[in-house]
């Protein structure tokens, strides 16, 4: 981000419209309620296609201009064609994604100009569990590890201190490291 | 798939392959253990990138021919730019996705062809925990819900069956229903 930007736009973020949705939704918390989706058809082998578009949020429906498609698929060391990352891999890319999302408004509501961000994200999975060969084996990660590079206008202490917040405040690090409970339907019409 | 497919090779799943695959992992269990990746660069505001290539499974590093890469950013509405799925959004595609790729090798190995399968998620969150207006909610998804619509030549049953399966060795599933401890690191060199 440059110098000429103005108090009302840091890191690319629009403080003054981020504020103002902020006390919109103090004076009428109920625009708070979201409900986010993705769809999901099945191609062939492991190989699967998320669509991502309308969601609720805002006291209304919303769409998208254009939908949001991403493949999903094993590597052939997983008898897959590689279309695309595993569901696995997907997921650790909504973590380093909301957690970086998050700092860059922390960031710009807390003053502080952003150079550059960066994140790692690791999964540790031992597929004795999906494959059903341990049953002491869970199916998901038994540990995740995320390691940030953070450059900005402020001593390392802020800088730390921005991805800490982005964590107390992180959707999808909350799901990931707490659980949510989850329903499945089928049908089969 | 068309009538044609043999024995081996059901639903675009080569079956030989995923039953020689499972005997080499009982043969030398440590194969099992894999670790997945994904890093992530800011661009601006809640815009930012996604990369996944490599992994270590199978006992060596694995490299794909070709970085697979995802937007993730914010909706207008809530002050993004909509350049990609927000990080919320592509949680739900991981779900989603590995419970359909899990389904297809299931049915595969159970000599199910399948027509079609396509499935929706649904995640319920209320912004008010993210934006720290209300200490009383969650930061992640309230509840999160799947539909499946499944269609392949087997009865009713023995389809559920397969997504009651997928579900029990899904590594998103376990990960999301039941939490995983992250840990975060920070350097600002």
């Amino acid at each position: 981000m440059t110098a000429t930007e103005t108090a009302s736009r840091r890191n690319g973020v629009d403080t003054a419209t981020l504020f103002a949705t902020l006390d919109a939704v103090k004076a009428q918390p109920e625009i708070a309620r979201f409900q986010f989706r993705a769809t999901n058809r099945w191609i062939s082998g492991t190989h699967n296609r998320g669509t991502i578009n309308s969601f609720y949020g805002a006291g209304q429906e919303n769409t998208r201009p254009a939908d949001f498609t991403f493949d999903a698929d094993h590597p052939p060391v997983l008898v897959g064609g590689d279309n695309g990352p595993t569901p696995a891999e997907h997921l650790l890319h909504a973590l380093a994604a909301c957690l970086t999302s998050g700092l860059a408004n922390i960031a710009a509501a807390r003053g502080i100009d952003l150079e550059e961000v960066t994140s790692t994200v690791e999964g540790d999975i031992n597929l004795l569990g999906i494959l059903g060969l341990d049953p002491e084996v869970r199916n998901g990660y038994e540990a995740i590890r995320v390691t940030f590079h953070v450059k900005g206008d402020a001593e390392a202490e802020r800088l730390k201190a921005l991805v800490e917040q982005s964590r107390n405040r992180s959707a999808v690090y909350d799901v990931i490291t707490h659980g949510v409970p989850v329903s499945i339907d089928v049908a089969t019409a």
